[in-house]
């Protein structure tokens, strides 16, 4: 199976990835994480982004706070799907990094996920993989169920939590 | 190769779609558009994602202005990839129809692109089917290039003008 | 009398629905609370609000943090009046969830209250099922009554206070 | 049937509320309108609103561009629901009034529809009186299938429209 | 010298309104607290709006959080200049409460302070109620005097500060 | 009696200052206009402002695009009261100049209107000359009635146009 | 004297580069105009940068719409000082090309001026290169004086305006 | 070498100002801190910054909280580049500081760095000295290399670290 490289500028967005992580570990994906900065490694990031594909890797994960720019230059140097994770920093409640993530310009598209929306970055590069990984795609479905299946437990929780609180 | 959906709520997003669809022709990737409404249809939305794999669908794209119910219930009910168009309507200026693509709950993630990103969905959407396509992963290359190519030539011409308006 | 339904996707929207059922034991409005998530247990939600009516409910009131899906599921699905509370949750300081709640298209309201307004939910949904319910409306006017009662004794607590802090 | 009172300021907030009394007629509700400015002529909302129920309106419409103080007024002065249109206006793109109708305090609610939501407005209501009126019921579950039925008919537009632009 | 009224809803506003009763009480401006609620006591404050000159006042506080519907209220019912004071709640930090406190329609202005300005809008009344009471335009010309000797002050502070970190 | 203060730095802020001086004729109220700018006339505005008083101003208006340098200049330099007038320009609607008026540090109030809130801000300065000027108190008393007589003329035409478009 | 370097990525900032030309031109400073896209020419923009100051380059003036992604790179890849013009785009009034400029990370600054500030990040640039260039300190001296001069035409002007239209 | 002033109202702006001091420190930059208040101390401000070029300095650093009026009064007297740092204070989360730094009027720009960037305005101030210094040209080089051996450091700690979550 293709790879997901996970990179990061190694700020506050380090427990954002290490929830991506944790998600890829759950459907046993293989990745590799990395601190990059495009801003204080110029180049470094363009040169791995250039041979990603040719490095096994079938998607880009990135994460950053306040502005996106690692995101904008590993998407400028490869045609694999990038994904962008906005996350949140001291000022403006995440606005400044999901903007600069999401509003990329005509000809290189970033794909946004929701401020520190890690665990939800590794779900989509898991359906990105399972196009053409029968297996990836039975654990979604599987996952889906799950979910579901969480769902009517809360229920059940709640309903019995309001009935204690109320009717007695 | 797999085919993609663009999927429209059928308001002022319909120019947005046209951009996509014509992106993909360029690709020449096969599509389907469809007038599908979460609220005014539902159940419809629904039904047409869980089948979507099975149609031989890759990848589905939804637009939406003010709120992104469309893509909401499209992601809910298939593993594909689903990216989506957050598109400017009377109010606003974009950021209720962004808000409401992006900030997607955990498990169900949309790839959200720029406010009225109608091309970059496409491109995306080409980066994802290429992963498993030789030749869209040329023409994605060839894009690239191309892109430089007319950044290049922009670029002649601007001097050109500078040079016009100041130097005479 | 016709019941409520307030529904929930399970998150940090809980303590919101247990101030919004705490109100209506008040009026003694009967009442049910659902877990449901039209991300994770999509068609359920719709489900529930097809039969909503049948069911013996009046009005469904719909809790969510980040974009309301769940309220638009439901009234996509039921013509029953629908009450959206935006529930406040990491970032953006609640602007996502009231903008996805109250942004809604043409055709398909939501009455929206304020960023975790879980107490005017309850009583919006009581001042709709009074129309028809005059034990109800008069329970309604007494609740105004207290309210300018507890005002008026506010009042009173200041001015003593202030007095106490710079007149002597 | 009750009445709906639609009430304005009387700026550009006039072309909203004709849309909601447009919609108002196709589903037979009697209704009124009237400009009343809580600014301007101060205890006249107000004592509309005490006798509002008495004179045999079920629900009031408030629409106001700027700050909701219109609707606020008549929430504060009945126990009858209350509906408020926010208008968009010349500047802040309607930020202005949507959070000044939403975002009511704790006792008083408004139910928000959307920036310029006339016709929700009017179907909100409409959905309000149906909990006692069978006819408008029914009126509104035939509105629910046109509106689907007018989906599946733009799809068809679209695809038509699609194929002769890019398949010829 | 004409009084000032300071009234607030009762919430959060609370430590605001005492901000602004201890600096009247440094320029020796006889005032009055009150809470009063447009929302919950409706026609008590349009009472003591419109009485409000003759019994002796001169210039109206008023603080709300979320939206200044008390403000709105005095505003309506008095040609006295009314102040108003938007007070942080618990979401949107603070900007409902600033959009509805400055927003007012034509005709009926309100005097906007900052976010939590509690200070400003007593030193504000106490400008205007200066131009005819010689005296305390005098205390206001020595405040000015004292604000910037405290300035200087805080400069000598830092300057020692910044030689002690560093230059050691 | 006093006269007021009209300034402005001479851009997009033209037509509401004259808006304005218009309602101040309307008063009768004596006013001078000046273009003055903070920005590129340092200290001239600050000379204005200390001689002010002396110079027989009761109030200062001061209207800015983009940020209220111009007010803050003027705040600083008089503790005559100030009130700003935030202008709409190119880009963030108004909000930039909303902001930079309202959010004013301690100790140098600016009473803030609404953006372009240029009738409002010769009305609020009425309101403060009329504290010790019977006869403005008196016009700004028939100005209440007018606005009031002007609404139920609104109405009657109001319900006039919606009876002729769907009676008939 | 050093050069100055204009760079735009060529979309709508360019009327806002010609801006930065003209005034440049005004001052006699050399300059050159590049279109350069970070995300289409990837490594160009970053080699320019590298060698700009080589190049005989002083400051670098970077305009983008939407995000800022030229500014960053350019950034990352020199030490010269760096203007970033944000250009208002199709959507969101400017917000994200600003935020995207001004929040870079720590490390690598970019000096933010205004939105559409192409005249004024051609004055910055004049002020850098002016600290050691006696002749170009004299021309911004003059140009201060100037502004001086145009704004008190202006408020012969406005004076003479308003005399006209209300005193006759 | 030209001095930097650091220039600070002196409220929460206090730590962000000692950044910067301690950032200069490294670069070893002459400089000087000075609390001074455009509001409470008028005329101050402009008379240190009309003589600051004559007293040695070569940039102004200006940090604020809610409105960057400093750095306005500054950059309004004198040509020197100024470097304004917006400060995040109680409410608005920065918003307020970052735009009224940053939408300067045309013809005095202010330099505008992240909100709480006490350590990129140091950094700017260093690469417009370096214009004309060697060796602080060369400090930067150096810092960027740190910079990027800093990143590589992090990226083998991520990695460990990472490795001992998930490989165990």
């Amino acid at each position: 199976m293709k790879k997901v490289a996970i990179v990061t500028e190694g700020g506050s967005d380090f427990s954002t990835v290490k929830e991506t992580a944790a998600e890829l570990e759950k459907f046993g994906i293989p990745y590799e994480v990395h601190v990059m900065s495009a801003h204080r490694t110029p180049g470094l990031a363009a040169e791995f982004s250039k041979n990603a594909a040719e490095n096994g890797f079938g998607v880009i994960i990135s994460a950053s706070e306040k502005i996106a720019f690692l995101a904008c230059e590993i998407a400028s140097n490869t045609i694999l799907p990038v994904i962008g994770i906005p996350v949140k920093s001291l000022a403006l409640d995440g606005l400044d990094a999901l903007l600069s993530t999401v509003q990329m310009p005509r000809g290189v598209p970033v794909a946004s996920v929701a401020i520190n929306g890690g665990v939800n970055a590794a779900i989509l590069a898991a359906q990105i993989l399972a196009l053409s990984d029968k297996e990836l795609d039975k654990k979604l479905c599987e996952m889906k169920e799950e979910m579901a299946a969480g769902v009517i437990k809360k229920d059940e929780k709640l309903q019995e939590e309001v009935k204690n609180i109320f009717k007695n």
